[in-house]
């Protein structure tokens, strides 16, 4: 069944399996070569990346494996500083900045996409196959460029719509994020409240409205997850809440434990952390600060405001004001190598298909 | 492989689907024939019927089928009346009844588990084989007098916590809902807002911790869901959606038709027609009554005030007004006859087993 699986033979993988491509440090050089040494689609997260941290990753992924693995990065939105709401949300930062004995206040300014251009010329430079988008979809000389040197484009989607979008632009693949996903929404039409579409109601919708190929993500983490995805008409998986608590993952391991032993229950959507809605375990901050969430600044400018706090905390082992991304499916989580997940997962999804047949 | 279905045997039906027994006058005894006698298991939904009610459709369903069917009913709670919440929801709900030339304002009185326990002796004298639950477990007593008689109980659960408690208790089978369910939300340990859990994430966490057959439900609704669900580790499904647009539905047409023409980013989670939450499509009513929300009576002392105004929507064409529950599956809906649902679903099942091997 595997070798005749359409989406793994147009990017050139064993298995239909993509490692999301989580930005943050998670997606360590070791994790992204360990998925695609398995049969899998590892991903760097470049989203927050400067373009020496880009490079450096590229360099050791191709170091660690000669398999296919693709690039993650954030589509940019320009913004301008909102200079009182930066001093308002300083203000409410403050007691968990002094109690990490944080002194300085970060420096923001309006966000460009020069960052992101870089990083589309590094990508070319470094002869990367594939290339991911996360919050929209990138202009069209961006598209056209990646494409005419032969670069395969997956986009994000939380909605119907969303997907026709990105069809619609040229983008060759599709993920298509369901409301179980940890991390960030990848919402970028409709208003977060109302994407908020289960994966098992979201893939078949999209397959029937789509050509191109659809990739499930949310809620799935094991091969059970895969034949399912596969049942709805989905022609690939993405998993990144299997590959957090992986044990080549560059989460801290005071994060992966609180994941490890969370349950289906323990995750909110806030935009406490980033000013983007996201999954993530919740904790004492975002219970403090959820109350100024319409306030806030908008994404990235919180998330520079935040970063400080965020990283300081992990130093700290203080998990109350960690940003600890995940999904809803946490019970069947475990401590294994990522080249394990893949090969259980293949293993799992090939039980399966024989039970239910 | 259907032959094999261990839940399907236990429960004397052909196909492992069960029509979800809706309340409020969908699942017309048409309806629930239909579905029983073309493999499924049809189900009634008494949770607001009297008792009259009650025997009448249990009669009229016998007189269609002599397939197994089963009765849905509302695990009582005891409610006071808080005079003040009760003069204060009037108040807000005046001007739809003005608009909609309702002078009378409805009765609240104190809820009792009398009705229930008259529809339990009911279920039992009627020899019905199957009784299902929604919002809690029974108590002991009623659970081992069913049990005694050989009645096969069905729970609703929402959590992991939930399902277990409800095996703990004696239940049989355990349909678990997922987030993206129309209606209302089963959810009764934690609150709704931590119980939505998209069905791709809840039934693998689900089948791992408990020993009775699970059943999922939201989201699907064809032989795609079907398959999915199986690989997740179900042992079935519970559709409800798909069987309010049929056409032995007493859904009111122009709900239907509002149905049938939705998308997945068409509904939300409301309390403000019940004062319990449930999944419909969005529309004036619940825009202009969502602020109060918190300040609402609680259910089912709100569904009795706001009962004439539905009733008289729906008689008036006034979609505005009227509560149209439904989940997130919308765009793969169409208006055919149960039968064929049930008859479609499992071809389509058949045919998706076979593409994915």
């Amino acid at each position: 069944m595997w070798s005749d699986n359409s989406f793994s033979q147009k990017v050139g993988i064993k298995y239909p399996i993509i490692q999301a491509g989580m930005a943050g440090g998670i997606t360590s050089p070791e994790l992204v070569a360990s998925v695609s040494n398995a049969g899998g689609l590892g991903s760097i997260g470049a989203g927050y990346m400067t373009l020496k941290d880009l490079q450096d990753t590229i360099q050791k992924v191709k170091s660690l494996t000669k398999e296919t693995f693709s690039v993650n990065l954030f589509t940019p939105e320009v913004v301008t500083v909102d200079q009182a709401k930066v001093d308002q949300a300083n203000e409410w930062l403050s007691h968990f900045r002094h109690d990490l004995n944080i002194t300085e206040t970060p420096e923001v300014k309006t966000v460009t996409d020069d960052n992101f251009k870089q990083q589309i010329d590094l990508i070319i430079e470094e002869n990367i196959k594939i290339c991911s988008f996360t919050f929209g979809i990138p202009d069209q000389d961006i598209i056209d460029k990646l494409k005419s040197k032969g670069i395969l484009l997956i986009g994000t989607a939380t909605t119907v719509d969303e997907a026709i979008k990105n069809e619609e632009k040229g983008i060759d693949i599709i993920v298509m994020q369901g409301s179980e996903a940890g991390g960030h929404r990848g919402s970028f039409l409709d208003s977060h409240q109302t994407s908020m579409i289960g994966t098992m109601a979201l893939i078949p919708q999209v397959v029937d409205q789509v050509n191109i190929p659809v990739i499930a993500a949310g809620g799935i983490t094991d091969g059970r997850g895969l034949v399912a995805a596969l049942a709805l008409g989905a022609e690939g998986v993405q998993m990144g809440t299997a590959f957090v608590t992986s044990l080549e993952s560059g989460s801290p391991d005071i994060a992966k434990q609180a994941i490890l032993k969370s349950h289906e229950v323990s995750t909110v959507v806030t935009s406490t952390f980033s000013g983007k809605p996201a999954r993530g375990l919740n904790n004492l901050f975002i219970e403090q600060m959820s109350k100024y969430e319409d306030a806030l600044p908008q994404y990235p400018i919180q998330n520079t405001l935040t970063q400080p706090i965020r990283k300081s905390a992990a130093k700290e082992k203080r998990i109350e004001y960690m940003s600890l991304w995940c999904g809803q499916n946490l019970r069947t989580l475990n401590s294994k190598s990522a080249s394990d997940i893949i090969k259980d997962t293949v293993a799992q999804a090939d039980k399966v298909l024989g039970q239910i047949k």
